[in-house]
């Protein structure tokens, strides 16, 4: 069976039909605005609509930043779009001439669900997906289940504390690990690097075009893989964070694979194997238990449609 | 169906028969020897011949201290008993002439599983149990399974990292959970402050008989109950790690439920109380989701056997 | 010997006429403009000539924040002027028709040294001083001496490390003192109280007119004082990372008397008790030296005034 | 003018005839008992009165593991000898049949002053010595004079508290920072590495006679100068504790130059240079003034004598 899967940012959507392996048969995309909660939901009809008549779908599944309702019906909150206490799904389904059930899902967990099942973590039954961007999003399988939460608000793996009085997080306190594992973090460590030692930040300075507030994650990798210290440093440094934060998941989940999504991935064996160092180095029962694979994920941007879609078809 | 659960210490064995409410119909005791592995099998196989004679029973469920593997039949490793990959399941079956089946499960996961199907938990859907004693044990219940994870060794939650840098741990590393979430730091953080603030201990140290390294958690807690000051703030300390862990926790698994099992329950709210406030202000997305219930463990001593029973029934 | 003290802000200055006893006599104001450094030299020499009509002076000294040289003479950085490398005492020797000598002195200093000869710490040898605003600044006297250090820069404590991978800090670095124990800190801890427990920070929100954007200090410590729990918490975390840090520097320096100076001590007792409370807790060699009194400044805004000029006379 | 220095030990004195220039001319030992406390009067005693049958000496100087007295007349505390408020001048006043001035300094004091005056520091005015053995000893040196402190306790840098909430440290507390930097934290941390990651710490084991307990510090700077990768990890982060440590010290002192003391000074550029990168990389106004340099102790284990004999001519 078909679905569509339906990935929706805050200024763009794309929506694609994906079959039962996982491909993309066909894709649209829709620009939207984040305020008008309305125009979105014509958006996503649209699109739908549009791609039904050439693909049989079964199911929709709608990928959205935000808390899902663990009847995934409902967005509770979004932090970038005004949706609180959105019945997205009924939404959805008063505007469409299709009679297949619609499901929202987290975009993090669709696009870790599309790993699972059709990316990195294919032959795993127990993964840990995290998503490196802005933020440290996350999804989590255990025993070849996505793991929701009693209120849908499981994973959230960014705000597992790592530093008590730790940096400050938008969403109120210290030390989340996103503030330490995302590319957010990667950045303004090289700024502050910039800040209190000017001298090692020369390249990184050089690469931002002389102004350390245009620095960007990008400059990090490119001058890290130029072989700068300060860039390397900082790859490591964000590395070590990311695994030694998963070995604290892995104590309480005992993952088989851990996957890497998110555009740090660029950096590769310079991120990677920091990652893996930190991971092998922090993790528990060492010895007792194989340790863990981590690998980078394998669907980029199209990820959160693929999972979206084979979400709403179970 | 009846099942038998059976519970391995390192210096006795309690073994009862358990019906499917979760009580313990008939109980017997075997003292054993920790270094003895062939007479801890024969007390076992010897007591639930005992119990089958009497009653019916449909299967067998070991709750051992140690790292079990994920198929349910062995140990692969314990702190306290000589078993190294050992078997204990093909063993117990080989000295008992009962064609039932007979499965293993770690310690905490069957106190867990005892918990939330018979106790505290019984209405839940999503769990965490913290076991707080000479360290911090625990269960994960996902979606109404015990998540045991890839290679068995899943809710060490002891040992995720709450402090980089911490207290050493006993497992090699730095700042784990246990180290300040158990009974044992609850003891080393009272012994320290008889150290750093003499006059403040000075209640602690009477009733430590005048000597701090006869010092225990008992005495914390009836000094706290008197109204110590001190007492009460090193039983409030301990309250907000607790807290503060499960927060990082609910971050990953969203549970409706945690429940605090071990012998510093015995604090009621000058502990319970400490554990929910910090809990609630540690909590991401609050406002967004219910702040999960705090509660006290039903089961004492025997969550073990009626958790071993019960999942040797599934 | 009358000595004529300057205290140079970014928009305004302020110069006073001060007797041996540390009475200003006499006082004048200049606007300033910060970019324009020639301007502020002009005004330092104006207000200073202007005085010396009435008074007969010996000395004048200028405070400055900034990094000021060995020598006195020049201010090497300033963060709020433009001065690099400024040969300020020349400057304004050049400017005025008067044959004393002048001094430049860091502000914090001067303001440390006001309270050392004059003020809250007039009996002691052994000081340290605290100025919790915006930042944190300090003053250190060992042995009835300012410390200065081999290049000026000594008592910058608001950048002693308190929390490896701690808050970011405006020098580049993390876990800097003055992220947790000033002014700043506090309003920062109140904005994202408002954002994890919005329940809980009712009180501040209604004080800051709505709008947790225009919380100020001033709100926590009124919100205080009537007894709301959250501002009293916040009050009290920034006690206890006062008294902790300053701990951690009498375990250096050994002071006799800690003095707090800055806006936040309007909070009075509400902030004082816990900064007592905790520097007790911290302090090492407890029961072998007395515990250092802990005290509010006594000179306000025109302590800068007062110790620059009587740092001039000697 | 000749002095004597005494170095009181637990178990041995050594007593020295030390120039002006820092030399010493002669020197004789006495085994001592810990707990007697008269007999080590007597030691002391007897050998100061052989030496000065050779020499005319002006003062002597007692350098002792304790706190001292302001005045130097006395040990208020010592860890190792049963000295309590102990009158030490003038118990050895009273037995020796010399008319010259007695004065007690803190043993680390004494090897700080040491290398201020005749050895690394020789062309300092401040100073920063570091003493790293079984804890971390310091010794203070602004604008040419020994800090003592108010209540002579100066100058314990070894409490200064890097980490909340971290080790727990002999004096009571917790995250001291003599609990990172220090020879015990280097053999603590190998030992736990050989916990954690067994395989890594194959060559430390192996050095260590295969047992683990018995690891010890030249066991790792061995392992580090053959190359094994974990020994040199352990060096780099005794180093980066030294010298992040030393950065915070710097933001109060602002010292010229930073002294290492210690038998971890036998694994040189293995740890010094790890030191000095972290110094850098933590140091506030860096590029507002030079960088501390930071070098290894002249003097080994004859600076106390030295150290104290010079602080008594003062």
């Amino acid at each position: 069976m078909h679905a569509i899967g339906v990935d929706i940012g805050g200024t763009k959507i794309a929506v694609g039909v994906v079959d039962e392996a996982g491909t993309i048969l066909a894709k649209v995309r829709r620009e939207t605005v984040a305020d008008d909660v309305a125009g979105i939901d014509r958006a996503i009809a649209d699109a739908c609509t549009e791609l039904a008549k050439e693909f049989e779908v079964g199911a929709i599944g709608l990928a959205a930043a935000g808390f899902v309702s663990p009847d995934r019906r409902a967005v509770q909150f979004a932090p970038n779009i005004a949706w609180r206490e959105y019945p997205l799904a009924e939404r959805i389904e008063g505007l469409i001439d299709l009679d297949v059930p619609v499901v929202v899902e987290n975009d993090a967990n669709a696009a870790g669900w599309a790993e699972f099942r059709f990316g990195a973590a294919r032959a795993a039954t127990d993964m840990l997906m995290l998503t490196v961007g802005t933020g440290l999003g996350g999804a989590i399988v255990v025993d070849r289940e996505l793991v929701r939460g009693k209120w849908g608000v499981a994973a959230e793996v960014g705000h597992m504390r790592v530093v008590p009085g730790g940096h400050y997080c938008g969403c109120g306190h210290e030390g989340c690990w996103e503030q330490y594992a995302s590319g957010t973090a990667l950045v303004r460590d090289a700024k502050q690097a910039a800040i209190a030692q000017p001298a090692r930040a020369a390249r990184l300075l050089e690469l931002a075009g002389g102004d350390v507030a245009n620095l960007e994650g990008p400059h990090v990798t490119r001058a890290a893989q130029e072989g700068d210290p300060l860039a390397v440093e900082l790859l490591a440094t964000l590395g070590r964070w990311i695994g030694e934060g998963s070995a604290s998941v892995a104590a309480l989940l005992d993952p088989e694979l851990i996957v890497i999504g998110g555009g740090v991935g660029a950096a590769g064996d310079l991120l990677l194997l920091p990652v893996r160092k930190a991971y092998e180095a922090q993790l528990s029962a060492l010895g007792h238990r194989p340790v863990a694979q981590i690998e980078l994920a394998e669907h980029g941007n199209e990820a959160g449609i693929i999972g979206a879609a084979d979400l709403a078809r179970r």
